[in-house]
């Protein structure tokens, strides 16, 4: 905050979550006559989107992630901090933080995203494990490496077989770039690095509840892209109703389906944001906000991005991807700017859809650009240089865009790293199975 | 191993550690008829003389990490076992793995390295972690990010003023180098992201019980390196007793030094290859070997590296350091070479110094080449070079170049985030001393 005087004078924005909801409202305020303080529990923002690569060992995660404080060192109206919110009191409108410090607050902006769902059964969390931040990412890689290394040194044929088997659960455009990279990785990247075991052989098996993978996708999109993964060589098993994950694998439409690995990409559960200040939840928890984004009842509180269910203004519901998140930001910033110079209230929010984008593996991927769709080759290129672009900065654009070429070029996967506590061997028993 | 008949048939090499000592020998034995089975806990070679650079936010560890099983993928005689050595059986020639395998050898080198040694004082471990491993990296650099983190919320300005000291324990090239990095990012990359506190005012104490930092070089070159630390606003403590390390900060000559985070770089521990095959070890622990790197009464067991005490032919000691553990593997490759081949045994190790490096900050480095010294920007420059030449691949290369080139000119640091489990501001109280 810039001086003492200041503080005093100026509205408060107290803005939670550094992801593209949370950073989009604090930079469109930059010129605004506030002081923002935004609160995250990590000290950078992640570029979710691509998470899915470094799960897959194809990026490390400094590569899509950057401090939140640097993003924001030339904007003086900003200050960040490195906490976690336990609650918000709506009468003292205070945020509370871990450390029992509290945050009073004009205006409030919740962006506190989502993570998984499980649908009842959180122990299958240890099992099957998300993909939602970094640490779930190398987590993920490290099952992946684990699982070949332990099916190398396997002498039972069958155990062998259920270490090299990769079961994904949930066909959104999450479940379908995790299964095709890590058929990548399995047929090309590993190919001929082991001596006992083929991992051209390794099962990858993308397991999906409804008709069609890609279900908010157009019906051809969704059918190119299941032929393309099964070119890959991913099983694919739609209508496959899953009811149990454990250490042996899964069960799926009442079958036991032995695997050494199952990743989790079929729900999501919103933050704790609506419970937090009240306000009514859909399913999934996400808050029931206003056309303005606001909360019902509490005018200066706004709910955005995936912790939000928002109805767009021709009755669509807004997807929960980055662009619809960024736009909800800056949506917020409009309103609250508004507010402070006493201009009008901006018209009710309304979503721009550019598209639905998912790529499946190399020269693969498919686009819904509403009026028309792309796929295969050319929609795979798209795919990557919009990835580049909208990364923040010139040096993230240029390590991933280098990291890429060096994968397309040599058909390998450059941060295969088994990394962490847990990254010897002596794996607890509820990661990986022991070898029999 | 490429056949079973090629099995029974040929000589097998048990290599332990894929160091620099042991992947020298699994890769100077290409040609040579044996098979080769390496072993180590983890997955990855790692490029141990850069690993500072990932402690302070300039690379990430998959910059200098490489699968080993990628390095060796083309050799055909070499195959690679992840797993933890528990011990050596040297009667039934055996070596067991954490899982109870036992791997069966007719040569064996060990080459398993060393950790640190906080001189009887392992609870210290906990608190000032030191330098070696990857995970070592990460939880320094998470150490040094949040006590910033902390100090920017915190409302006590002693407390503030411990949080921003820093201090590390050993004036040798690690901690050199350590502090110097620390500075840069304390006064450089940080400088302007705070806007409670000013990063610059940070102190970066380095202890150093000897009377000159780098007791390794010639004098005129610890002078320059002290001075150059100094310039980069490092305060410099020679002739200092650290008598005990805690939550609080250190005890240095019988005075209480509050600070929030310590670092380790004062001694090393060998591993215990010594004790596995009952040779005699040094007060580090470091066995004791012939003049072909044998042990004792068991030509068929060498070891090398940090974890040998190896005499020079000239009665110099062998120091620990990169090209001299990579020599050493090389060495008894040629043994193992020509004892399999009917040759006669090469003549005794002798260690071939090219030099020793240690880098400063920008623009600063010093080398002794043993005939003549270099320091300065020069010197920072062949540093560079040499260490981008001794990395293995282009894509390594390639992009540590590109990180440097970007830090160098935009005077940032990349790879600044708070990662792992405890990556939240959650902390364990025996990690970062509580805000109060």
């Amino acid at each position: 905050m810039p001086t003492p005087n200041a503080v005093q004078a100026r509205p408060h924005v107290v803005i939670v979550g550094a992801g593209f909801a949370g950073l989009s409202a604090t930079i469109a305020l930059r010129k605004a006559r506030v002081d923002i303080t935004l609160i995250d529990r990590r000290n950078f923002h992640l570029f979710q989107p691509l998470l899915y690569q470094v799960a897959t060992a194809g990026l490390t995660p400094a590569d899509i992630a950057w401090p939140v404080r640097s993003i924001l060192r030339a904007q003086r109206n900003a200050r960040v901090v490195l906490g976690t919110v336990t609650g918000v009191n709506t009468d003292a409108r205070e945020v509370r933080l871990h450390d029992a410090s509290c945050h009073r607050y004009d205006w409030l902006v919740l962006a506190t995203g989502a993570s998984h769902n499980y649908f009842g059964n959180d122990a299958w969390a240890a099992v099957a494990p998300g993909l939602k931040r970094v640490d779930d990412a190398t987590d993920i890689r490290r099952r992946i490496l684990v699982a070949f290394e332990h099916a190398e040194l396997c002498d039972d044929p069958f155990e062998r077989a259920r270490l090299m088997t990769f079961v994904i659960v949930g066909g959104g455009p999450t479940g379908v770039e995790l299964s095709g990279a890590i058929a990548e990785l399995a047929k090309v990247a590993l190919a001929r690095d082991f001596r006992r075991i083929d991992p051209r052989q390794a099962r990858i098996i993308l397991l999906e509840g409804g008709p069609r993978v890609l279900a908010t996708f157009p019906e051809a999109l969704s059918i190119h892209a299941q032929r393309a993964l099964e070119k890959l060589g991913v099983e694919v098993n739609t209508v496959a109703r899953v009811t149990r994950c454990d250490n042996e694998g899964v069960i799926v439409n009442d079958q036991r389906l032995p695997a050494g690995t199952v990743i989790w990409a079929a729900g999501v559960a919103a933050s704790l944001a609506a419970q937090w200040v009240g306000a009514a939840g859909d399913r999934a928890g996400r808050a029931q906000v206003e056309a303005d984004l606001s909360v019902p009842g509490k005018p200066e509180i706004f709910i955005v991005g995936d912790t939000a269910a928002v109805t767009n203004v021709d009755g669509s519901p807004v997807p929960g991807i980055a662009p619809a998140a960024k736009q909800a930001g800056r949506y917020v910033a409009q309103v609250i700017a508004a507010a402070v110079q006493g201009t009008p209230r901006p018209a009710p929010f309304r979503y721009r859809h550019y598209g639905n984008l998912a790529t499946i593996g190399r020269h693969e991927a498919v686009i819904d650009f509403g009026r028309f769709t792309l796929s295969g080759g050319l929609a795979w290129w798209v795919w990557g240089i919009a990835h580049v672009y909208f990364l923040i900065g010139m040096r993230h654009r240029f390590l991933v865009a280098a990291q890429w070429m060096f994968s397309y070029l040599t058909f390998g996967r450059g941060a295969r790293l088994i990394a962490g506590s847990e990254g010897d061997v002596r794996i607890r028993p509820k990661d990986v199975a022991p070898m029999r």
